[in-house]
């Protein structure tokens, strides 16, 4: 009888109770967020088809739809983080053998490629280097040689820190007959975004970087495009998780179980969207772009350039380029050691070039700017 | 230039603070969790690669191989509901063109048919009505006949209150060479699991059943041999999300950046998971036994009868039969609407015919059942 068997303590360890430091967190997310995400994360669990649930879902997808600027019906909190809502725009829109375009200028330009080869894509990249952005010539002829089914672009490179110009290419998709795939992690609730209106079909983002809430929902959405393009499809989407046809029971009309919903993360991004909502898109970017020019300012000062071309500088994210003779990875230490401040180093072909520092929802903050490049000062004296 | 566009406020709602009924939750999950773990989840983020957070990832990790009863190494939370761990197992260890075999006796059993096929499985059922469970003569014959590369098991059948008594069955997937894979969403925590003594090789659960944490993060492990079969593999795995080959960069000693962790799910996690050590197993699986047969008796007093043979019943969750005459849903709605009571309706072959009632983790207590029995005794009356 199983009851038997004696339990083994090997893996029994004492935790203790749970201490976190205070960080600064001025990196590229999770960011920190206002008290009151955090005050409705801990609110008491309702069901996941309890009827005030279903009140707070409808809610936060009509909250999701003004950040985003869509009346795109299909636009939900995944339950996973911003990686599983890149898969899912991904695995619910490529077929095998379907040709998808991606511009590769950063770490997830390339994080695209391989998603899209999982599912059987027929994946044809454009490159520029990691910190520049594409034209539209670019992109035009790029579509013209490929006649793609699917263009991914990447708007907020978390990576580089710099942001894609939107204007015609979500017209020049349709005249192509491609959908319009774009990452707006860092983007979204930081610079202005505007789906409907550049024509995107699919898009997804993360809830820690400008929505400041917590790591662990993703919004994602979905155009009428790509919603009949995934009725046309001939194959089961491979990810029974992130399958949109089951995930629309649920959230759609049916409220049919799929998965259990994260109950908690769902009150936290709705008082994040909540918080977006009191203060306005127009207030928030202008917020964030102010901030950013205050930090460009003051890294200037300090004599660090900025690795991206002002005009293509994402407002959220900003790559500072690491000074002759100094180790990044000792002043951002020292930053962590000394003042709890995180800020993060470069990836791939940028590692050891530059620092990425967020300014990024409730991060972004004139008082924050202050105490980094106050701090940042000091850090590169002592690493001098 | 995009600035010049103006915000669409159509979906501007404005959405009232926080509130959420007082249920206690008795149905198959989310449960209620300790005032702690919410405690837990509300404290401030810190950076996924900061080394307070590895410190807790290394913890969470130990302390989920002892509430598993294993040595596995690669014992993590996906970053997802039990759904995505589910996925997971299958998304790692199936090729193309493997069979599976899976025991079907409810719904859990019938997703992981469907999961399987969509990653290219040949898949093969043994089935049982819903409510039973199967023999090890059974077993063996099914093994015999269809050779699989992977036995799929459900330990703890939430559709129908069944658990599978394990004992040999593992020995006989080592001698056909197959690797046990089994789902104990609903057992873990509240129900004796002895993974390594029962020689599984891939397991999943929840975090929001007997574990009483939120619903947004997932315990997962693999032994050794599943590990070996996923090194083998040809084919990429085609969920990028769930490729352990790249989340153990993050969850090993690489500490390579996969995706950003859910933070505060984790701080969640980690609280639910210390207070499972303070209780220890077998005083866990004790105190869920013994409310459970109060459960079962107080519900005999009612003249309702359970449907699950006495021997094979789950602990944590009752599927209790729906007395001739009586409305399930008229019953189940008076509950929540007098009492914020929440159970649940039957699923599949037992839709209308079985309340589903749920005594997991922290809701396992006396003053629960007392309450349940009381309430349903009158929502009886008034539904009669």
């Amino acid at each position: 009888m199983e009851h038997r068997i004696k339990v083994d303590e090997t893996h029994l360890i004492h935790a203790s109770q749970l201490d976190v430091p205070p960080r600064l967190l001025l990196g590229p997310g999770p960011s920190n967020v206002d008290a009151r995400v955090l005050q409705a994360l801990a609110m008491p669990e309702i069901g996941h088809l309890d009827p005030r649930f279903i009140e707070l879902m409808n809610e936060i997808q009509e909250l999701l739809r003004y950040v985003w600027q869509t009346d795109n019906t299909m636009t939900i909190p995944m339950s996973g983080t911003g990686s599983a809502a890149m898969e899912a725009t991904l695995a619910n829109s490529v077929e095998p053998g379907d040709i998808v375009l991606v511009g590769v200028n950063g770490y997830f330009g390339e994080r695209l490629c391989d998603m899209a080869s999982r599912y059987g894509a027929d994946v044809r990249r454009i490159e520029k280097a990691w910190g520049e952005v594409f034209s539209l010539e670019e992109i035009a002829d790029a579509l013209k040689m490929h006649r793609p089914a699917i263009l991914g672009l990447i708007h907020g490179e978390t990576s580089t820190g710099a942001m894609q110009p939107m204007e015609g290419i979500g017209k020049l998709c349709r005249e192509f007959n491609a959908l319009l795939l774009l990452d707006t992690v860092t983007s979204l609730g930081g610079a202005p975004v505007f789906l409907d209106h550049w024509h995107v079909d699919l898009a997804y983002s993360g809830s820690q970087k400008c929505i400041s809430c917590p790591p662990g929902i993703a919004p994602f959405t979905m155009s009428k495009r790509a919603v009949e393009k995934l009725k046309r499809r001939k194959t089961k989407v491979a990810s029974w998780y992130l399958d949109v046809n089951l995930v629309a029971k649920y959230w759609g009309s049916e409220r049919t179980y799929h998965h259990t919903a994260p109950i908690n993360m769902n009150y936290a991004l709705r008082e994040a969207l909540r918080i977006i909502a009191e203060e306005g898109l127009e207030d928030r970017w202008e917020r964030h772009r102010a901030n950013a020019e205050r930090l460009y300012e003051g890294l200037q000062e300090l004599g660090i350039e900025c690795h991206v071309a002002k005009e293509y500088r994402l407002p959220s994210l900003t790559t500072a380029l690491v000074p002759d003779g100094i180790d990044s990875k000792a002043v951002s230490s020292y930053l962590l050691r000394k003042f709890n401040i995180e800020i993060a180093a470069g990836l791939g072909q940028l590692a050891g070039k530059v620092w990425r520092i967020g300014l990024m929802g409730f991060n972004s903050r004139r008082e924050n700017v202050k105490l980094l490049l106050s701090a940042l000062s000091e850090a590169l004296e002592a690493a001098g």
